[in-house]
């Protein structure tokens, strides 16, 4: 979290920081040491976040089940990046080499695998239903995955299918790491459900701007390359913008690089160029704006109490990332 | 299984099978259609013998439950085969290209991923210390694969060093697999632990014939061509025999083959050459039969039932097997 958000939970955060480190002690030494360089370049913590607020929001009192919750799926997010780095081919995350290139592909993929099994081991300890949903979420993300490489360099890819791959990857996860916040919380089946629609809607949002970052990004505050989206063949949302309304000033141009399976960086900056000159990142952020709306309004849902204007302002947080 | 052997479990297996099959269900076809690949290239399915076995040899009734686990377990030890093969290069698995090469890195490491959690899913629901053994069972492969990793062309490395590796891939899972059977089944403490040692026993002889088959097995029976743990610098118990009791005819030759990062096959007959013609193999099978007789006499905790019968039979097949 940059300083100057504060979203009442830091002291709750820390616990799953701990939570997490505890889980990562090995016999393998080097293993703890990838799993903690992954973890450290985690970053803002949104997800153990809104976990936390959403369980608080329903009144939730002993902390201790929100936190271990919030820690399996920390891992389990963690775990899917490292594996997601390898399979993208991502250099840099956070400013710091991904794990695969610093430690090795081999030592990379075991570590993911060990950090699934530490997520598991504290999330199976919850009855069956979180332990259901904590198993989708990580069936999700390889879901999600396999989907969107399926559509790499597809040019035809529509707004469904793009929010079919965000949900798997992004939402889906978000919003469970809601739910069972307020359902740890012991919220009613209203609040959990609103709870989960505020996640989704989050999710939704995170992952726009995420994609509009890589657009409009610079390497330095990004903490990598931007562009990389389109280097590795994913069409966000703003590809789509840019092709679906007939806004970019040289469409088959924008095609071609796109397809394309192995890309240059100037044909890389020439797309970006191209996509922003569109007015594609100005429509991509009205549609993150939308979605960020979508998740306050579920609030409603909840009790107006300090926890349910904290995840207001963590939609406003989202929104206005440059990170 | 050969059709010769018959443990009993026929029924129960189909039904491990089909719990399997079922769990396997995604609306990513791809990920069924690797994983059900890799499932079936799974092969002998000794693990869930094992597992079946002990809860019936315990007096345990209802399967459903060590169905389950078995089932678990399998996803697990298939998961881990996938991201193994990927991480050894191993070309071959019982005939087959390895899942890596049929369907594409990046597809094989996702499909991992997604066994794993379906394994979760199911093994989840098991009450905390069952969860607990699974994931351990799942954090064991990963930290013996890192371990087996680090001491690649290592021929310094001892008997103890291999049995901590081995301990970790196999053993382990498959003492593991025993106990809860057993506990399943409701055995006491003392005959929960008997099929533990059984298994973990049962599973170093296992991996030793597994050792022995890739020295003098032929690549007909095999389904993989021999010599792979040569080419991929895994120094196993025959290596570890050649080069302690100095019987191999050029100990330093061996020595340099076993270091080479980078072997061509001719390397690699040479060194098997060397290995067969040190007795090593013949050694080998000794250890084998040892820790199979450790297995049958840790079946003296169980009661004499027409199961444990059957475990000392599987304890004859594992050390007679030819592929």
């Amino acid at each position: 979290m940059t300083t100057t958000w504060d979203f009442g939970v830091s002291h709750e955060l820390d616990l799953v920081e701990r939570r997490i480190r505890e889980s990562l002690v090995s016999e393998e030494p080097l293993l703890t040491e990838i799993a903690e360089y992954v973890i450290a370049a985690g970053g803002k913590r949104i997800r153990p976040t809104v976990t936390l607020l959403a369980f608080k929001s329903v009144g939730g009192k002993a902390v201790g089940r929100a936190v271990d919750i919030a820690a399996a799926l920390e891992l389990i997010h963690s775990a899917s990046l490292i594996h997601d780095d390898i399979n993208d081919g991502g250099t840099e995350r956070r400013g710091r080499p991904a794990a695969y290139l610093k430690y090795g592909m081999q030592e990379a993929l075991v570590t993911g695998d060990f950090l699934f099994t530490k997520a598991f081991r504290i999330g199976g300890k919850f009855d069956e239903d979180i332990v259901d949903m904590t198993a989708l979420v990580a069936t999700a993300l390889a879901e999600g995955e396999i989907r969107q490489k399926r559509h790499l360099g597809d040019v035809d890819m529509d707004r469904e299918e793009y929010l079919n791959i965000v949900t798997r990857k992004t939402a889906m996860p978000m919003a469970t790491g809601a739910r069972v916040g307020a359902l740890l919380g012991e919220g009613s089946v209203a609040q959990i459900d609103a709870a989960g629609i505020y996640g989704r809607n989050l999710g939704i949002a995170f992952q726009i701007v995420d994609d509009v970052l890589d657009v409009v990004g610079d390497a330095s505050t990004l903490g990598k390359r931007p562009g990389m989206d389109i280097k590795e063949g994913n069409v966000t949302i703003l590809a789509i913008h840019a092709l679906e309304d007939g806004s970019v000033s040289d469409r088959s141009e924008l095609i071609r690089i796109l397809r394309k399976r192995s890309k240059d960086w100037g044909e890389v900056r020439s797309a970006l160029r191209m996509i922003q000159e569109s007015g594609a990142v100005e429509k991509a952020l009205a549609d993150a704006r939308s979605y960020g709306d979508r998740a306050v309004k579920a609030l409603e849902g909840l009790p107006d109490v300090e926890a349910r204007s904290k995840l207001r302002d963590l939609v406003k947080f989202v929104l206005s990332r440059q990170t």
